[in-house]
C-alpha cells in the first residue's frame, strides 16, 4: 500500500490531522494499534480553547460540538474554604473555553473518518517505522496476521506517549526533559448533574479536588491521592465523602452522588522530547510532550501541533514549500514549553507536595493569595487558561 | 534607666521606629551591639518603594532622600543576550521605585537621632532581655564594663536576623520557615558610572548578574557565584571580565571599571519566623525575616514592620487602644509572605539552579519568554517590584 502521509495512531491527533489533510485532497492512512471501541473507551480532559475550536471547525467537525459543548466564561478557584470566581472572560477581553469532552471528539471525527472514505485500519498490530531519515519512508505492521507494508512520503507520529513512533528514534538524536509528580488525579465519572455549572478548582489541606463536567447530566471529579493508591481502595463512597471533605460548605451540601462509571488513578507528569522532527517523521500531540492534567492543556496541545503539521504538509503539497515542515519543530515547542510552564506552575499552586518543605506551603499560600487579590495576577492565569494567542510573542510591541 | 520602648538595634529598622515614636511624644532607648561607623559601613540594597519613602517622609528625614535619591521608573531584564524594559511606571499607572542607599538611609536617620536628644547606646555589650513575657520587660547590657539595666513598657527587636531579642524567645513559641539558595552573590561597589541609568538584571547562561547603583557617580554590581567561592579568589579585573561576559554587547561595551571600594559575597536566604510578637517583645525587619536580595524587598519590609509597630504603640500610649499591637503580627506577616513569594519567585526566575534538574531550566525560561511577551506577565512582575499597597488584598472587590 501507498499513500501521502502515514498517520500513527487514531486518538484524536490522528484523526484530525487525518481530515485535515483529506479536506486538501491529500491521501493517508491511519494505523491504530488498538480497536475503535478502545479509542473510545479511553477518559481524557475536556476543556477546549478557542483555538482548538477553530481547528475542529476547519475540519469540519464542529457541529454537535458547538450544539452539545457547554461555554464556559469562568471557573472558581476554592482556597481557604472560599470559592474566588476567575473570570475568564473578563480578564482576557471576551474569551472562553469549551466543555466538551475528548471522546465526543474523537467520535465526531471517527464519524468524519467513516464519511471521507480514507482507509484507516484498527488493531493493527507490531507497527514499526522506517528508513523516516530518508526519502522513502515506509511502515510494517499485520494486520489479522498478515504482514502489510505501507509507503508513504511522510510519517505522522500521533501514537502517544508510549507510541513506537518517538521510540523509534535514536537515542542520540532526541532530548528528553521530564519531571514525574509525587502524587496522581483518582478520577470519577458519573451520570449526575455537575455539582456547579463551572469548573471547581480545589486547594485543600487534605489536597487537590476538581469539579469538571462533560455534560449537563455528566460529571467528572478528581481527587489528588498518593501514588501508592489503589482503584480497589476507593469505594465510591469514599470518594464522594473524601470530595465532600474538599470542598466548601455550599458545594459540600449541593454534591449529588451517584454510582461511578469509570474511576481510574492517573500520574501526573511533564514531559517534552526535542525535536518534534526527525527527517520525514514528525512527531504530534502527546508522542512528543505530556503536561500534568491541571489546565487541560494536553488536547489542546494536540491540536496546534495537528494544525501546524496539517498546514505544513499542505504548503509542501499544494505550494511546493517545505517551509512550514522546516519550521514545524521549533514553532511547535516554543508553544509547547509555554504551555508545559503553565501546566507545571498551575500544578504546584493546587496540590499538595509532600517533602517539599513548609516554606514550600508557605509560598503557595503567598500565592493564591496574590493571585485572587490582584488583577494582573488572575489575569496571567486566566490568558493562559483560554490559552494564548497562536501568534503570542511573535506580534509586533509587547 | 527607665523607658517606654526599649529598641534593641541601631540599624535603620530601630532608627526609624525611634524616630517614629520620638515624633510622637514617645521615650524610646537605642541599645546597638556595634559602634556607629560599623553600622554605617555595612553595605545594603538601595531600592525604596513608595512606601517606605512615605515612612521615612512621615519620620522626616525625608529631605536629603528627595534631592539625592534616583526615581526609577523601569528596569531592564536582559534574558538572551536581549533588554527587555520593564516600564514600572506604565505598568503600575504612574508608580515608582527610588534609588537610595540603605547607607544614606541609615545616615539621614542617625543625624535625626542625633537632633532628638534621644538616648542610643553603642558598643552595648552582653544584651540580654527579660521577662518580655509579663508586665515588666526589661534589658540588661554592658556598657564599658559597667553592667547597666533598662527598664521598659515593650522591647522592639530590631536586631537583625543574628540578634538577641528573636534567639531569646522559646523555641516553643516559635516558628520558623527557612530555604538557603545554593549559591551566593559576590558584590562589587565601586566609584564609577553607572553602565545604565536603569538597573539591569541579567538571566545569562553563566548565571545572575545585576547592574544597580547608589547614585550617578558609585555603581553596584553583582554576580550569582557558587557558595564555595571566596572573595579573596575574585580580582577586581576577574569580577569585572565576568560581569562583562554576562551582559549584552552594548553594556558590556559601555561598562566603566575601577577599582573595588568593597567587595564581599552575601548568603542567599529565605526566612521567616512566626509570630512577630510575644508578649511585650516585638520583633521587626530582618530580626523575624529574610529575604533573597532579587527585589530588594528586604529594606522596605522593615519599614512597614516599624510603621505597623510604630502606629500600634503610638495608638497604645495616645489613644489607650491595644488593636494595634495585637494585629501588629498578622498584619505584618501577610505583607511579609507576600514579600518572600515575590523574592523566591525572582530569584527563582533569573538565577541558575544547579542540581534542579533541566526540565526546571526550561520552566524558567518558558516563564521569561511568557512575561516579556505578556502585558499582564510584566505587570505582576512590575507591581510587586514597586510594592504592592498597604491596603492590598483588604480593599472591596479584587
Amino acid at each position: 500500500m501507498r499513500t501521502q502521509v502515514a498517520i500513527i495512531g487514531a486518538g484524536p491527533s490522528g484523526l484530525l490531522l487525518g481530515q485535515l489533510l483529506h479536506n486538501a485532497g491529500i491521501d493517508n492512512v491511519i494505523l491504530e494499534r488498538q480497536s475503535a471501541d478502545y479509542v473510545l473507551g479511553r477518559i481524557r480532559a475536556g476543556v477546549l480553547e478557542q483555538v482548538t475550536v477553530d481547528v475542529l471547525d476547519e475540519a469540519g467537525v464542529g457541529e454537535r460540538m458547538h450544539r452539545e459543548g457547554l461555554v464556559h466564561e469562568g471557573f472558581d478557584l476554592l482556597w481557604q474554604g472560599r470559592r474566588h470566581r476567575i473570570d475568564l472572560k473578563g480578564l482576557t477581553g471576551g474569551k472562553s473555553v469549551l466543555v466538551y469532552g475528548q471522546t465526543e471528539v474523537t467520535r465526531d471525527l471517527m464519524a468524519a473518518r467513516q464519511r471521507s472514505g480514507r482507509t484507516s485500519v484498527y488493531e493493527a498490530r507490531n507497527v514499526a517505522i522506517h528508513d523516516f531519515d530518508g526519502a522513502r519512508p515506509w511502515v510494517s505492521y499485520e494486520k489479522d496476521g498478515v504482514a502489510q507494508r505501507l509507503e508513504a512520503d511522510f510519517i505522522a507520529g500521533c501514537d502517544g506517549f508510549h507510541g513506537v513512533s518517538r521510540a523509534s528514534v535514536p537515542r542520540s538524536a532526541i532530548t528528553e526533559y521530564e519531571r514525574v509528580y509525587p502524587f496522581g488525579w483518582l478520577g470519577l465519572l458519573a451520570d449526575t448533574p455537575p455539582v456547579h455549572e463551572e469548573l471547581i478548582y480545589v486547594n485543600s489541606p487534605r489536597g487537590f479536588a476538581l469539579c469538571s463536567m462533560r455534560s449537563r447530566t455528566r460529571s467528572r471529579y478528581y481527587l489528588q491521592v498518593p501514588l501508592s493508591d489503589t482503584v480497589e481502595g476507593w469505594s465510591d463512597q469514599a470518594f464522594w465523602d473524601e470530595l465532600r471533605r474538599r470542598l466548601d460548605p455550599a458545594a459540600a451540601e449541593a454534591l449529588v452522588t451517584g454510582p461511578s462509571i469509570e474511576k481510574s488513578i492517573a500520574p501526573l507528569r511533564s514531559f517534552v522530547a526535542e525535536p518534534m522532527r526527525f527527517g520525514r517523521l514528525f512527531l504530534a500531540g502527546d508522542a512528543a510532550h505530556i503536561v500534568p492534567p491541571t489546565g487541560a492543556k494536553g488536547l489542546n496541545l494536540a491540536a496546534t501541533d495537528v494544525k501546524y503539521l496539517a498546514d505544513a504538509l499542505i504548503e509542501h503539497y499544494l505550494e511546493r514549500s517545505d517551509a512550514g515542515l522546516d519550521h514545524y519543530s521549533e514553532r511547535c515547542l516554543r508553544r509547547v514549553w509555554r504551555a508545559e510552564r503553565f501546566s507545571w506552575w498551575f500544578t504546584s499552586l493546587m496540590h499538595r507536595f509532600p517533602g517539599e518543605g513548609e516554606i514550600a506551603q508557605k509560598f503557595q499560600e503567598a500565592e493564591l493569595d496574590y493571585l485572587v487579590h490582584s488583577e494582573a495576577g488572575a489575569r496571567t492565569l486566566a490568558e493562559n487558561y483560554v490559552g494564548l494567542p497562536l501568534d503570542f510573542g511573535l506580534a509586533p510591541g509587547r
